[in-house]
């Protein structure tokens, strides 16, 4: 027994995957071949739902005004038989400004339901920028006109990136249209992106006003005043427009006007949430299409139909990607021997002795 | 600015304290002394409550009977101005007898809310034990009477020997009546609390049914089943006797019999979970006492004269003494030198490039 107690708690360590260890993951896979098992991942995982029994707890947190303004929010989600994830995710506006530090701090950490047993903690931002990309792909795969087109981008920060780099994955991308407000994000964008083969115009902020008129793809990201959207003009959109709808994460925030979303077929990501904080604010619940993950296991005819009509993705966020991607990130860290195992918790079998046997007669090896 | 910024990133590191560092930062500091500070922490901190505004949440988490029973559950609680802290503990009644692994797993995060950072996480199997011993200290020191008593043991776990380790902190011990119905950890129990200076009399099973009559202090801390209770016969008590009941920490887990309650000065760590899963479920709520926190803050006076009757500490687990714990045990492993500090965050100021600032061009140092 002594000998089956050295090895359980010999084996069952937590993995710490850091920022440099995530990024180290994402140069060894690739930003191609990471996407593109995040999206199939995510795809099999909408397909799966119907046989696992998903809990997904409401976001909750803590808000504050001291010692800065700020939250901190928790989402946890479990799957009968998967593990319990839980995404912590902290928002100080301040940070950048008087801390050189991000506004947005996020790490997941995931437990086993056999045990009880945290097995990792990891970093989660890049992760929530691939896994967000990923769904976004995921809907304009099942959504959008299959044929090569133009990409309109509205938002130039980090999400803009990895929605773009998503889209490239299902779609052949010709032109990019690139609109920011602030010259020196735009200006850095075409080096961010770091696709040479895409024809990448950025255009002026007021190019926004009939970019919906332009283009076949639309992917609004950005971080518009609550109460101030919309950030594009209604203009007759091409009859195969789909749009990524990704910005709108609190309630009064929204991207699109309400005209586009009126004529539009609207898939938001968690139903609830999109009327809470996304684009669906803007419509009453029965104007709503079903959920992604409904609309991807309901009969390949249905969803192809829409690709002829003006569709909308309203993504705010669902924890259930986020269990995803940290479940694949955990993966191929194993696969390439990345992040830093620690033997965090007490484990052995027999408590009964808390200031004694904690520390064992010998060390396991 | 370019350095201002590796500063911050470099400073900001996530301290590990997995179970080796807490049994290390034990032996430094020595049992006596951490149980000490954990005391006089917990006793500033319930003083100095009415100065700061407290959220603690509910505890909530996911329940399943598949791959295996248990449950994972999370404490979050948040004073402003201070920490957010979150527990996390998984009970898998299986894991010692089918795994070889301890019931209940549990860590405890914290995080700064100037930043968002996540600050340290700790196990927090000891220091839950410990936590747990150092608030029926504070009670004990407040309710029972001023001399060299007699304690009775009902139950010798883990939880039994820092109960009773922190009752020897504020009051001379000196005769300790002891009682378990499994006769394999009674057998260890005077080598597991490890104080030849107190007289232990290792009791039959049986002798619960008349303790309450022949003990000044008698602490319960079984794992009686649910419904099963009480574990002590209701006689005669000592008019001057204190209880701190440990055990009950479910809905219709109870140890002490309603005679008893009824008759004594009922005060509970958190009133509305203790009536839902502590002693306190057996009394009407009218007929409760004051939370201890409440109770220390009142005129001494007050206390001091309830020493002079029958009372009851209803201990169910506060997640504010969890917060204590752990920043108690950050600062004092700061001091020792002990625990891993890692850079688990992505902590780049400006995240508006996701693939390509992830990888600084130089390393800081």
């Amino acid at each position: 027994m002594a000998s089956r107690d050295r090895v359980s708690a010999t084996r069952l360590t937590t993995l710490i995957l850091g920022a440099d260890d995530i990024a180290t993951l994402l140069r060894r896979v690739g930003p191609d071949a990471l996407m593109d098992a995040m999206i199939d991942r995510l795809r099999r995982r909408y397909l799966d739902l119907d046989d696992v029994e998903l809990s997904a707890r409401d976001r909750d947190g803590f808000r504050y005004d001291k010692p800065a303004l700020g939250l901190l929010e928790w989402m946890p989600t479990h799957e009968v038989g998967g593990p319990v994830v839980v995404k912590m995710v902290g928002y100080h506006p301040t940070n950048p400004v008087q801390r050189l530090l991000p506004s947005v701090i996020a790490t997941t950490s995931m437990w086993d339901t056999e045990t009880g047993h945290l097995v990792a903690i990891a970093d989660s931002t890049l992760l929530t920028a691939i896994r967000t990309g990923a769904a976004s792909a995921l809907a304009t795969d099942l959504l959008a006109p299959d044929a090569p087109l133009t990409l309109g981008v509205v938002g130039l920060g980090a999400q803009a990136v990895t929605q773009v780099h998503a889209v490239s994955r299902v779609r052949r991308i010709e032109r990019i249209v690139a609109v920011d407000t602030d010259e020196a994000v735009a200006a850095t964008f075409v080096r961010r992106l770091g696709f040479p083969e895409a024809d990448v115009e950025l255009a002026p902020p007021e190019r926004a006003l009939g970019i919906v008129g332009e283009v076949d793809v639309l992917c609004t990201c950005t971080s518009v005043d609550i109460g101030a959207g919309p950030v594009v003009g209604f203009v007759e959109p091409r009859p195969w427009l789909h749009v990524n709808a990704v910005g709108a994460d609190f309630p009064g925030k929204t991207e699109l006007p309400v005209e586009l979303l009126r004529q539009a077929f609207v898939v938001p990501d968690v139903l609830s949430q999109c009327c809470a904080e996304g684009e669906c604010q803007q419509l009453p619940t029965a104007s709503i299409g079903p959920e992604l993950a409904v609309l991807l296991r309901s009969p390949g005819a249905q969803a192809a139909t829409q690709r002829e009509r003006v569709t909308v993705y309203d993504s705010t966020g669902w924890a259930v990607q986020d269990a995803v991607a940290l479940q694949l990130a955990v993966e191929l860290a194993r696969e390439h021997g990345l992040g830093t195992d620690v033997h965090l918790e007490l484990l052995a079998p027999d408590p009964h002795d808390p200031y004694h046997r904690l520390v064992p007669p010998e060390e396991p090896t």
